[in-house]
């Protein structure tokens, strides 16, 4: 199944999405409620829907989490990126936060902020949780998948204190850059185990990304207990799992506005965001 | 004013405290509605109140903020502090989030977790955002200021990656850790300007942190903005403003079980909270 976040102009809303027919139905009740059943395998019997089904044309499409869940980012995922920012392989999965604010669904702008002038794209795969994390079978307690894009301020990320470490706040949680979506697609509809799926993203047309996330040094099962044994997954959360070589980091080509910018991974659909104008600065210097 | 929030076993609630009498009377409404008009100075005209009174001691006191409102820590702020970690002062502020799930309110237990040896306290001023930030008068947009302990897992946090930095994701949001209350003390009570106030951290009774907030690197006002310009702040969130030097880092004497931990800023009061047994650790390792 695919779920979606959604808005026709009025409060958010959940609802099951049917691609070939172009429509979206309404999912009834709070997400709490139905994304732990779906999670455990209920399948369409979980969903009460409230019809009539809506062209998918005239909703907007929201990052599907909701505010009050929080948005965990796994760094350093796959060793071919690392070399783009000159670091070894760490030991062991490496984690942080990020703020919901920055979130854009597929189709909005990707703001660009004031203070950067590295405005760079990673495509990740998401991870989206259902249930509390059952540390003998991580994977159960996914709900499904979906696409990410961490949208980073490359300049800002190495504005950190040595001794301390790079500013991940300032890099990735500037308002509305961090494309989530387009919907979840539910774990039943991939096989066992942590996916193995193509990722790709392309900037204009041109591909910048394309590898597959069997590439993660450490899988999404790995990630899910390291990140749950520091600070508990909750139902709604959604963890982005790292992303793969071929960013403007490595390659100096950053994003500028007007770009076109589309994750891809496999099985899940595109995610595509237009870079907006630079935003001027905020109150006095 | 002292607001709180609290609950009686039920959902959580906002009220307005009154200490001499000893106790709380329920404010109605939404804490985005009436929070930006105190922020503005209308006082008890903003509130309220579906009374009657009832007993403090018959409540439990939360962390003031709501589940959906995003909590800040700036680190490095206060020079001797930093001399305990071996660090020179940088040269802008530094931050980044806490998740929900590691707040405790006044008189909960402070939750020992398992993969961690170094448990440490560090008493900070908190500011609770009202509205949007103004930038030319930063500190206008402040509801009021509350007491914070941001216990800290020291161990954790050295386990960050080399070149990328500490874990500070690990060290500071461990689930049910960090003290926030006893209550926010709104703005009108301070005098003008960033707040100058002492503040100390003592474990069961002997004096461990004893500083002055004026002694803050950047101020409130500074760390507004600097913060605000890279991902904005929303009423309802709340700013760790950085803790001085004292902590377990800097003496070797970290938190054990059942150390009573009080942590006081002057005007607001004393946040005590108890370091519980270690937990167990989740799942198989």
């Amino acid at each position: 199944m695919k779920l979606a976040r959604c808005t026709d102009g009025g409060a958010p809303f959940w609802g099951l999405v049917d691609v070939a027919a172009g429509t979206v139905t309404r999912i009834a009740g709070a997400f709490e409620t139905w994304a732990p059943r779906v999670t455990r395998g209920e399948g369409l019997a979980a969903l009460e829907l409230a019809g009539p089904p809506r062209p998918l044309a005239e909703l907007r499409l929201l990052a599907p989490i909701e505010r009050s869940s929080r948005v965990v980012v796994a760094g350093a995922n796959y060793s071919k990126h690392l070399v783009e920012f000159g670091l070894k392989p760490p030991g062991q999965p490496f984690s942080f936060l990020k703020a919901y604010g920055a979130l854009i669904g597929a189709n909005d702008p990707i703001r660009y902020p004031p203070l950067t002038q590295q405005l760079d794209h990673e495509v990740e795969l998401v991870a989206v949780i259902g249930t509390e994390i059952d540390h003998a079978d991580p994977l159960s307690s996914v709900l499904g998948y979906t696409v990410g894009n961490d949208v980073s301020a490359r300049d800002l990320q190495h504005s950190g204190p040595p001794g301390i470490g790079m500013d991940l706040f300032a890099a990735k949680s500037q308002d509305a850059t961090t494309g989530v979506g387009p919907w979840i697609v539910t774990r039943d509809e991939f096989g066992p185990g942590s996916p193995r799926l193509r990722l790709t993203l392309r900037v204009n047309g041109e591909t910048r990304q394309d590898a597959n996330t069997g590439e993660m040094t450490w899988d999404v099962a790995a990630l899910l207990r390291f990140v749950d044994q520091r600070s508990s997954f909750a139902c709604g959360d959604i963890l982005f799992t790292g992303s793969p070589a071929g960013v403007g980091m490595g390659t100096g080509i950053y994003l500028n506005p007007g770009d076109v910018v589309e994750a891809t991974v496999e099985g899940i659909g595109t995610l595509k965001n237009i870079v907006g104008p630079k935003s001027p600065p905020k109150g006095e210097k």
